[in-house]
């Protein structure tokens, strides 16, 4: 095991630098590269197939709800983006700007889309005429720019792969409802199929999306006890319809404005899985997510009828429609123990000569380590048992970890302590006044992350002035 | 059926002028629609799901031959794309180029990709050392940018979704055998899923990619007559790989360049399949394809007990595995009947009283126009095997048109009547000579769509100079 060790070796460790630990974890699973445009990344095989089974779950499920994919443009004109003033003073400044296409300078300059709301508009506007046209309900998946000066692998970079769904009602409550379903897609998404626990809530108005009405925000924690952002539904009231003029005739015959939401989750979910779950060993995949769930790997697989058996154990677990993978590569064992743990593999089986002889293998769980010598005649079985087994122990590890990370101040003083010394979620009220947000976040590093939906009386004052307490908010340090 | 029949009237004619008919389709079969952003184009939900059910077959195929999928950076620095002399002169002329981020003008301007070999270079470059990492076959579905003059929904815009397969190959050989590989899954698709005849072939030097030692294409023909290029594969040999130091260590230990290929369809082919199958009644695809396969159309649907059985019948066919759509709206039938042939559903269900009485629905297939009887208890089979019957008479149907309008030339008096008279392709032999094609071109504006793999010897002469003949070329006016 020898060459395993040195590749396992390879990576810093979580607990002495844990933004090491990540990119060591984001470049030796080999999800992603660097390029040679700065700030830009490559996905990788690795990477792409965890991205695809995101989109694919998650595009199954928006369309359960009625949701219809679309494709607009990928740039702005600066008029179009000029409309609405609260957004455009939230994008503009980090936007890429296309001044010149084939030989000619444009005549208005163009930005790379970062977000798509005043493209939807642009749409809506000539798309919807009466309330016959109403709800739209449209998604599209597609890649964004921002142009971050600081770049992280998954968190931060200059393009993004990404879904912003965008909806048009006939009424407030249409659009509320949506904001809020769409939310808690998100939500069950994230806890059913990423094992990622979340907290559902609502953002401050300092923390909300740039010429949105309300934000809704499903948190989540990563092991080092920084909060991330996983998602995001925007309720954006009848603003931008306003801003663009997009009306419908009613049934009455009179012109409304539309009421219009947006949501959207990234390709950052792929740095939630790597931080919820990953430890010193690298990449821990849950099973659903996983696009490989189980390797097989031959033990002395030179020996007569290994390699046969492991491939027939390949061709089984596939047919039980498990995501299973053969590694017959010349590399030794161990190495190859390490490179599944390293991609975060949540299974692997063993089958060597003796194994055969005995009618047996071994079964080794990612999650927990644990070795299980596993009778041949019974593996479909237990490998498929076996994956929702992980799947639902890989949750009740991360929120048993969340909680354990999640803490109540009820005086300043506590608060501050916890702020220093105790990584996590600090659970706290708070006045709802922006002036003393902005103080505890300028003392303590901590932002408010949201107002959740399950609200607790903690206490009746605010943890930092001491008036009135109006909500129970979750602090804490954000990716 | 008064108002299903304006509906229908308001498409111009084939006859009378294809291009308006054209136009007419994709808008008001609802594809596509026009955007503030000019020469883009949004995809409406019928011309994106189009798009979806060709995105997955192929990705599906692809896979099946071990390509992987990735994802690489939507911009391209200057200096990287003028790495490959041809290439950048291929390409540079018609690129958008970014010059600002955020407030700050840009240290060197970068192009929003036309095309991605350059960056699959960069990363290659990086990612590959060894004969063990080779064959690298990575595939991405994206959008790509080209600064076009005049656009046309589909056919040419200056943005278009398209996937762009890249691989490296340790010898020449390898990398042949994939480029015609890719070129028959594309040909055994377009024909089998998109029913679409097809003819394979390579590129003249003349027409071939900016950089390419050899272009494979499959050539389609519009119902017009004229030829449209439906999807490529190229050969880079070790070109790009010179250009840009992409080496490998081989088993002798010894530095050798790797041999690179390409190929790539777009969502031109939406294009294909209403110029291959459509009529004056507007779309019509082929049952792989089409999103909706069958709508139900209740008759009568506020009598009692009609819209239950017209639910009862789409959730038995959904079961049985199609894609069947209820239209309960409260449009009249004959306006139903027509937006469904609009939107080019390969048949319909109609269910009334009467009907439900005798234990029978009518159905109407959109290829033949032909109605039957249908007892209900045979319901589900009848539209299984009729949904294959209609694929099969599409494929058929237009492979017949194709056939017709493909017209022999053996003498220049020949070729010259037939391009001024018959629409279509025009099989002649050929001296190789590139001036002589030219020649061809400006006198009849017909050019080479492609050398056929199945060659014919048609005559031992150049059908323009007479000079002794190397090969039957397929010649045509092109989209």
């Amino acid at each position: 095991m020898a060459d395993g060790k040195k590749k396992v070796e390879a990576i810093t460790s979580m607990e002495e630098d844990f933004a090491q630990w990540y990119t060591d974890v984001v470049l030796k699973a080999d999800l992603t590269g660097y390029t040679s445009v700065k700030g830009f990344m490559v996905l990788k095989p690795a990477g792409f197939a965890i991205w695809e089974n995101i989109r694919n779950e998650l595009d199954k499920r928006f369309k359960a709800t009625g949701v219809q994919n679309v494709y607009l443009p990928c740039m702005i004109p600066e008029s179009l983006l000029d409309m609405e003033k609260d957004h455009v003073e939230g994008f503009a400044p980090e936007v890429a700007w296309v001044t010149k296409g084939g030989l000619s300078d444009l005549p208005e300059k163009m930005c790379v889309r970062p977000t798509s709301e005043t493209l939807f508009c642009d749409f809506y506007k000539r798309d919807i005429e009466s309330y016959r046209d109403l709800p739209k309900v449209y998604n599209q998946w597609c890649s964004v720019v921002r142009w971050e000066k600081e770049t992280r692998p998954f968190l931060r970079t200059r393009e993004f792969l990404w879904q912003e769904g965008h909806t048009a009602h006939a009424t407030a409550e249409d659009a509320e409802k949506r904001t809020k379903q769409m939310l808690n897609v998100y939500a069950d998404f994230m806890e059913d199929f990423l094992a990622i626990p979340v907290i559902k809530g609502q953002k401050t108005e300092k923390e909300k999306f740039a010429g949105a009405v309300a934000t809704y925000t499903v948190e989540s924690l990563m092991h080092d006890g920084k909060a991330l952002q996983a998602g995001t539904s925007h309720n954006f009231g009848d603003g931008f319809a306003k801003a663009f003029g997009v009306q419908f005739t009613d049934k009455n015959n009179k012109l409304q404005y539309v009421h219009q939401t947006s949501w959207g989750v990234t390709t950052r979910l792929i740095g939630a899985l790597i931080m919820v779950h990953g430890d010193d060993n690298g990449l821990k995949l849950p099973p659903r997510v996983a696009p490989t769930q189980v390797t097989i790997i031959p033990i002395q697989q030179k020996k007569d009828g290994v390699l046969d058996k492991a491939n027939e154990l390949c061709d089984r677990l596939v047919n039980a429609g498990l995501r299973a993978r053969l590694d017959d590569s010349d590399k030794s064992p161990g190495f190859k123990f390490a490179e599944c743990e390293m991609r975060g593999v949540p299974a692997r089986v063993e089958i060597g000569p003796r194994d055969i002889e005995n009618n047996q293998c071994v079964v080794v769980r990612r999650d927990t380590g644990e070795k299980v010598q596993v009778n041949l005649d019974e593996l479909e079985d237990y490998m498929t048992k076996l994956m929702d087994e992980i799947q639902t122990n890989m949750f009740e590890t991360a929120k048993a970890l969340r909680d354990k990370q999640t803490h109540t101040a009820t005086t300043w003083d506590e608060f501050k302590d916890i702020a220093a010394n105790k990584p996590g979620f600090i659970k706290a009220m708070w006045c709802g006044d922006r002036a003393c947000e902005e103080e505890i976040k300028a003392e303590t590093s901590c932002s408010t992350r949201c107002m959740p939906f399950e609200q607790e009386e903690l206490a009746c004052t605010c943890v930092h002035c001491g008036k009135p307490a109006k909500k129970m908010v979750y602090f804490g340090k954000a990716y």
